[in-house]
This record gives C-alpha cells, sequence and structure tokens, in this order.
C-alpha cells in the first residue's frame, strides 16, 4: 500500500516509516538534510555524483543506490538538492535517470534553487508520467540544514504540498506554500535578490562610516536596530569588522542565483537595475579569485574604490 | 548655580527642572520631543518659525521667547531639530541668532540631519565662545519621537555627551555615542544610506514576485524572517500591498538625506553607486508630484518600467 | 581543382566564379548581402528556413538547395547570418546540417552575432573535420548591406582571412582581422557595449536639455560636432526629434547582442555596469511592447522618469 | 560714442578696436583667448587672481586694471572664465567687483562653466543695472583655445548675442545660440553628460576587448568609424593604448561639472542614471590621487575591477 497514492487522505500519513524517501544531492546543504529525515524516522535511499558524500549518508543509516533511476525506483518520494537548472536536469532525463524510475503517483521535490522556467517545463513533462513535482527551495544556510530550521518556499498543488508537509517539517521551521509550481523558485529568487542588494547596503555604509573617520563598529550599534535594520547587517556586518570573509554563502553560488534571477526578469521583460548592479560589481571579486570567499566580501570592491578599509575602530 | 557650568560634576544633575531647556524647531518631530522633555520635568522655552507648533508646545507647559537669541539667553542646553543645514546656520548665526545669547558654558545640541561638515564647522565656531556643541540626530520617526523611543546617534565630546545624557533618555530609547562633533551625522547618513538601499530591495524582489505571477504577500511571508529579512520589508512592504503610499518618512526629507550623504561622500572621494542610483529613481517620483509621499512609494518606480501593480493577491 | 585547397596561393585566386558560395540566413542582412555575392560573380547557393527569403534570392540568380548540409556540399565557402549561436549550431549539426556536407579544405564564415565561446567551440568541431571557420559579424545595418559598405571584424587565421578577402570585400568597406576565431565576436560585442551606452548618454542629454527649456534640436547642434559628438547622437537623435521611432537596430537585437555581452562579461570575470544598467533599462521598453522598435526608443525610459517627451523646438 | 548702445546698428559694428574689452580669468583657456581676441584688433584690460597669467597677458598687449570694478569700467564688453559658480559670483558682487564698473548699455559674457540657475540669478541682478548678460561657455579644450576654434554654446537674447557675435568669431568656429539666459549652460551641462557617459562606453569596451584576448587598438580599427563613433574613442582611446593619461580634461574639472549636471537635474527632477554612475565611478579615481590627470583615466576603474590593464597589442 502506497502512502502516497492519490486516494489515501493526508490523515493516513501517521508513519513517517511509511514514506520511502529517496535522496540526490549530498552536499553541504543535502547531507545534514539527509540526515534530518533518517532522524525522524523516514527511510533514505540515496546516491550522490561522488563518493564521499555518500559515505556520510551512509554513516547516518542511509542505503545507497546505484544510479539515480535505482533511487527513484526505492522511493515514494524523490528529493534532489544540486546545484544548477541543468543538475536538476541530469538527475532527471540523463543517462540512468530518475524519471525512468519515477511510479506514477511518485512525488519529485526539487530543493536546489534553479530557474522557475525550468522547473515549469520539469514538473510539465513529470506530469505526463503521472508524477507530482514540488519547487521547494530553502534559506537558511549549513546552520539552517543542520538544526532543521530552513525556511522552505513551496511552490505546487495544494494537496501534493500537504502530502509532502511531514517531510518538509522534519527539514524546516518556516514552510510557506507560495503558489503553483515555479512559485517556489521565483520567492527564493526574490530572496537573492533582496539580500544581494542589502549586502550592497551594508558595503556602502560600512565604507562611509569608515572613510569619514566613524568607528563602523558605533556605526552598527546605532543602526542595526532601527529603520536601517537588516539580516545582512546584523550578521554579516560583524565579520567584515573582523575581516573575516569565510563563507556563509559563496559568491559563486550568489552570482549563479542572480544569474538566474535576471534570466527570470529578461523573460519577464522587467527592469532590477540595482540587482544588476550588484551582480556586476560581484565580478569584481570574481576577478580577484574570491568565488569561495562569503557574499560578504562585496563591502571589498567598494573599499578598493574608495581606498580604505573596514575595520573595527574605524 | 548654572547645572552645566564644567565645574559641575555629572552626578550633581539630578533634578531636571535645574536644567534649562531651549528648543528651536516644532515640527512632525520637535513638538512631541519638547513635551517628552516637559514631561520629564524640564522647562523648555521654545521658538519657531510659524505659530501653530509655538501654540501646541505652549499648550503642554512650554514658555515662548522672542527669537532664537532670546531663547538661547534663557537656556543652559539648546536644541535645535530643523530641516537642512541652512536652517541651523540660520538659528545659530542669523538675525537674532541663538550663537549670541548662549553663554560660555552652555551647550548645544542639533537634532536636525544635516552636513557633518556643516556640523564641524558650526562647532568650531561655537567653541571660540565656549559653548560645547553635540550633533544629535535621530531615527524612528513621528512615532518614535512621541513615544521617546528615538535612536539618537550622538557626536561630540564624551563630558558632555554625559551631560546631556539625561535629556536624551527623556527622547531615545537607543543613546549611542558614536564619535566626536559630526560623527552623529555621519552615521545618521550612513542609516539613510542603508535605508535608500533596502527600499530598492524591496521595490526589486516585489516586483519580481507580482510580475512572475507569484503573490507578493505570500513572497514577503516566506522571505522576511530570514536571511533577506530587513525593516522595510516588515514595516512598509505590506503598506505597499495595501497600495497604501502615505508618510512614514517623506521622499522630500530621503532626498535632502542622500543629498547630504552624496556630498559627504564627494568630499570623502568616495563611490557609492546604489546610493546614487536609488536617487535617481526617486527623482522620477518626485516629478511625478510625489514628494510628500512615504518612501515606500519607490516601487512604483520599479512597476512604472515593469508595466505591472504589486497587489496582495497578486 | 579547389581554389580554396591549402596549396593554391592566394595570387591564384583570380576569378570569383571559381568559388562557389553557400549562403544560409535570407533575411533582412543576409538578402542583399547574398545579392552583392551575385553582383560580384560568385555563384551563391542558398538555403533558408522560411520561403519568402528564398524566393527573392533565386530572383537575385542564387540557386537553391533542399537542406545546410545540401548548400554545404556544393560549396567552397559557406555563409551563414541568423540569429543566434543555437540557430548557427542548428544549421551545422542539426538535422540534415550543413558539417557533414562540408569537405576538408572547405572554409566556414558566421557572419551573425554569437557567442564568441560557441564561436570558439564550432569551430573546434569544424577542425576536427579539416574545415576552417572564420567569425566574421558586421556592422553597418540593412544601409551597409545594400551598399556593399559594411564593417566587417573578422576572427580567424590570417591565412584563411586572406583567402576569403574577395568575399568580404564583395560585402562590405572596412574590413579588419582583428585576431584568432572568436575575436571577430568579441569585437562586435565592444562595439554593441559601446554603442548601447551611447545611447544612454543620447537620451540623458536630450531629456536633460528639453526638461530645462532649451530646444534639444539647438542642444543638438551644438555639441553633436565637439567632445560629446557620436553617431548615435548625430543620426538617431534627430529621429527622437521626429518621434520617429522605426529600425534601423531592433530592440530585441540589441538586447540579445547586449545579452551576449554580459554572458561573455560574466564568463571573463569583468564587472560592465553601464552596459548592465542599459540592459536593464531596455527592458521597460520590452515591457512596453517596443521590442521592434529602433534602439533610439531608449530616451522614452529617461523621458517616462521626467514625465517629459524630447521635441524639436523644445 | 558707445559701439553698443541699443541704437546703434549690428552693421556699424566694423571695427573691433572700437569695442574695448575687460577678460577676467587668465587660466589655461582665459589666456589664450584673450590673446585672440588681441590678435583680432580688441583693445583688451584684464584681470586675475594670480600674477603669471596677467604678465603673460600683458605680452600678448593686453592693458592691466586694479580690479574687476576697474576693468569693468573700461569695458564695454567684459568676459570672464574662471572655475565654478561662486567664482563668477565673486568677480561680480564681491569687493570691487565688477557689477559696480559696469555702466548701463555694457555687456557681461561669462564663458566659464556654472550652474545654469545661478546665471539666470546673476543676469536678473544685472539687468536692474541696465547690464545685459549672456553665457557663453565653450567646448574643445586648450587646443581649441589656442587656435580660436571653440565650439560656442550662448545663451541670452538674440540682439545681445548679435552684438557680441564678432568677440565669439574671434575665439571660436561654432557659434550656436541655443536660447534665453542660461541655455548656454544648460547645453554645456548636456555636452558633458553626454561625454562622461562615452567615456564609460569607451572604458568598458576596451577592458572587454583585453580580458577576451583581443588587442584593443585592432578593436578600436573596426569599431569606431562605425555605428559605436564618438570623439572619445577616436581621441582617448588612443591615449589609453599608451597609457598616456595626461590631461586633455582633468578629472577635477569633470566632476565639477557632473555635479553641476546633477544639481541641474536635482532641481528639474530628472534621473540620470548614467550620468550618476560615471560620477560615482570617478570618485574611486579621486580617491586615488587622480584629480588633476585627464579624464580617459575613467579606463582604469573598470580595469581595477576587471584585474587587467589595457594595452597596445592586448
Amino acid at each position: 500500500m502506497l502512502p502516497f497514492a492519490g486516494e489515501l487522505s493526508v490523515r493516513k500519513l501517521v508513519t513517517a516509516s511509511q514514506v520511502r524517501v529517496g535522496f540526490i544531492g549530498l552536499g553541504i546543504m543535502g547531507l545534514p538534510m539527509a540526515a534530518n529525515l533518517l532522524r525522524s524516522g523516514f527511510p533514505v535511499t540515496v546516491w550522490n555524483r561522488s563518493r564521499p558524500g555518500i559515505e556520510a549518508a551512509l554513516a547516518s543509516g542511509a542505503t545507497e543506490a546505484a544510479s539515480p533511476r535505482a533511487v527513484a525506483r526505492s522511493s515514494d518520494v524523490l528529493i534532489t538538492i544540486v546545484t544548477d537548472s541543468p543538475d536538476v536536469e541530469a538527475v532527471l532525463f540523463g543517462p540512468d535517470g530518475a524519471a525512468d524510475g519515477l511510479r506514477p503517483g511518485a512525488v519529485f521535490i526539487d530543493m536546489s534553487t534553479i530557474s522557475p522556467a525550468v522547473t515549469r517545463d520539469l514538473a510539465g513533462r513529470l506530469a505526463q508520467r503521472g508524477v507530482a513535482m514540488l519547487d521547494a527551495p530553502v534559506s537558511g544556510g549549513e546552520g539552517g540544514a543542520r538544526s532543521g530550521t530552513l525556511a522552505i518556499m513551496v511552490g505546487g498543488e495544494r494537496e501534493v504540498v500537504e502530502r509532502a508537509r511531514p517531510l518538509f517539517e522534519a527539514l524546516g521551521k518556516t514552510i510557506v506554500h507560495v503558489g503553483p509550481v515555479g512559485a517556489g523558485q521565483t520567492v527564493k529568487l526574490c530572496n537573492q535578490v533582496a539580500g544581494a542588494i542589502h549586502l550592497l547596503a551594508m558595503s556602502e555604509c560600512l565604507v562611509l562610516a569608515q572613510k569619514a573617520g566613524v568607528d563602523p563598529a558605533k556605526m552598527l550599534e546605532a543602526v542595526s536596530s532601527g529603520a536601517a535594520a537588516s539580516w545582512m547587517l546584523s550578521n554579516l556586518a560583524p565579520r567584515v569588522l573582523d575581516r573575516d570573509f569565510a563563507p556563509g554563502f559563496m559568491i559563486r553560488l550568489q552570482q549563479k542565483d542572480l544569474r538566474l534571477a535576471l534570466a527570470a526578469a529578461q523573460e519577464l521583460e522587467l527592469a532590477l537595475p540595482g540587482t544588476a548592479l550588484v551582480h556586476q560589481l560581484f565580478h569584481a571579486l570574481e576577478a580577484d579569485g574570491a568565488q569561495d570567499e562569503g557574499t560578504q566580501a562585496l563591502v571589498r570592491t567598494i573599499e578598493a574604490m574608495a581606498g580604505v578599509e573596514v575595520r573595527r575602530g574605524g
């Protein structure tokens, strides 16, 4: 008896162990997420492009399968969290792809951050096979993945979202159903657009304080709880004061997400001048070899143009 | 016995009624601030360019004086909160100006948002007369002024700041001494720079959601408590959803503050490309006659370029 | 005896009729270019996705072939001028693609504006078949195509460029060999970057004059021959004064080219903030349905933000 | 008999020696301009803030006067070419100012680049004394000043412009009457706006070519005569290839002019996002101590963000 078959009511979904979960993508985010699913009692079958992720998942109690298709065959719900649109496409429709293994009635949940348009296309192709798709990108970083406190932005049919809710609850704290398939990715891009521009705000106010001879730590103390408050100012600006540019969220991934946002804006015929400016300024950091540093390093582009360095004490 | 004379220790400043406060500038912010000082027991003498502010202050228990100079003569501490640098200059050094009325040992506190450079210049001229100056611009709006919960960013000599602390505590909740004279204004400009850029972030993510067919209210629900969180997103974006563009903080004043920030950046030889972009985009609203609307109206510039209108429900 | 075989010296290429030319892409640019080749004595075999272009070429004396492969089979030199990278890829490597028809020793010349990276990739794949590739995008528009006065920016091996020179001379006036394969496309993108930013310059100075109450025609008369001179100001600004927004060069194609430029900048890790700004501002025109209007319509985005319309007479 | 009195027809203005010219501001531009007036037969009385300019003018045949007022007293037409708005105000209305020396019927011509609004204000104050004013800023640089080939953009009453034409013809080649008083300055700002944005276009296309591995000299050869042509690309880009950053036009003055343009845009409620971006990017050069270098140095800001240096040969 398959717990996700259409005829079963949501209420019957009482036992996590009845739902067999497939999980593909055991990176910084995926590995702790798979572990949280196991901890919540879901049996999890995994596949990953490289060995170390698999070994770590096996150590947490997962079962290994030989290919995306093999994972799909033994799963009621298949979750992916990989890098970009082509990666999700390859997992589903590449050689030994998962699409051929998913049975009608199964649910495919992509938790990567990819193109909303590609998402809708994939959902359409899966629907022809009787497979429902949710896009459920996350926010909250490695910390949120470990502690199971991610924010999850879910796109898809309401009924499917409800069926998947127990899994989401094992992974995150804020679970918002934002609209039909693709809407989750759109909201994630909104999140990235706002966050990226907030990094520019942070950079400009830090460098302004520093170059004006004011201790940027004092500036932060005065402004970060008022109308200029932002998560970036509270969480990343202090790291700038300590010249700590470790990620956090890597510039390489930030830029991928801004590319997706700007590509969506292009399809939608929508001017995003602030997003475009930040995307260009990040190129200066890429040119400097900082792809794997944290996004707070954006401040260095503004610093370089000002000839100063932001430091605690001013 | 003058309570602010140099030889008196801070500790002696026990009784508010011993400190005679002069207050110039009885507008939206100044009037409730003067009332809070009266409520805390300070005797307050006032002057204002127009009658209505004076009448309201008299009703709260203030005393009227005939000119800035007359206010200064009867005050130990003189507070101004007016619009821009030339207004402060006129109050101090114009005809019947306050500078001629301030006795040596008095303290002048400017709570307007004006140029840091002009602030330092005024402080220098007052120092020659034995008058100490603090710059203490505020954040928190009319609401904060009424409830006495303003954030106050204070620049000046530590000892003078401590002497003035009882007054600040009658007016605000967060009082941060950020550096020497002028530093308060610099920090206020940092606050305005960050806030203005956050408005652009808000505008771009709202319009992206709307034009992509996602309910912007759902988007806000999903993103406004995570890494993209900002005061603007939490407080002003919901007003955009309701098409409520009442101020809040008027575009006219926002633009004045961005002009001050960009002028400071020019003196400091500092590129603020995000601030400059937002300042230009606000010009489109000014051209549309929206000077007296709230700053959240920035979204209309992005909407106009996209041909959509952000609305609850998408 | 094949005229383009390696052992033949350039000098032997005396008779145009010895070189059989294949031509794919009979649009606004391609059709008059094919006609110019015929006029110069080259025998031309054509293929096009739609009939009208073919009929017109036949009327000029071309021969029709049934597929890209068939064109390639009967050609010593194959020329393409189509819209974008995927179009060139489809012509070469799609079903019945030209690559299978080109014999070793043949030359493939792509005169479309496409990605430099895709160009290098295609050249590599063709080299494995013994086919040399040149990228030779053009500037000068429909007028230049008709009159045979195009500017042609050629990338590829010097020797191959020299062999193809007689064809280029039938098509254009300025023929510059700018570097190895892909360099032609890079230079074309430089051309588009500069031109697009010049359109922003034109737009801002026209609207500044208009809104300041100065006749923009007088402004142009005064500035367009000095240090602010540009082709755009001399050629497109007068059309703005007449509210003539017919293409010229369509916004749709301008945006495609800016996308290519920004994608190249991304690969190169290079910040192009001016290009990115113009690309976003053009989105406002796309949102307004102006994709097929001329690029001079960019002025309407600046006008809309200013609430004025540029007109002769001010 | 005063040659500029209203009752005299233009035709009677046959002899240059009848018109006594006062000239204030003997800098890089003013000195050769005064010399050209002398060469054309006008008697010229001069004043300057510093000695060297005066000595050089005396050597060319000018007469010295002791103050702006003294120059004005002995002149039918008074010309100024100084740095900024306050300098013109000081010359006219400062101590020993020229306004007190100008007789009714005299003409005041300001050839500096200053604020259009200040220009209109000065014209109004002079009109009350019966003195007509023209604003006649110039383009063409030191070279144009020496060779008498400046472009002159003239604002003012038509009749006054005609009376002054013989003087303009001694100084420039393109003399355009662009509108009423202040219009000359507005047009000059349009010129500066377009030119500054063209410098950004130049910088972006040069760095794109360089970083893509294409010889920027080849790129210039291919693009600078087509639709991307500009005076900047033809005249300043070659200097970049030679790493020659000598002025030409100093960054310090360019920034002053962009400040004037952005201040005018602010008064007019007009968004100039391209101008604002370039103004900010120039701040990076000011921070680097490059104020007195030529404006072509803007390329170094784009280079710094890309980690490359544009050089002939690529």
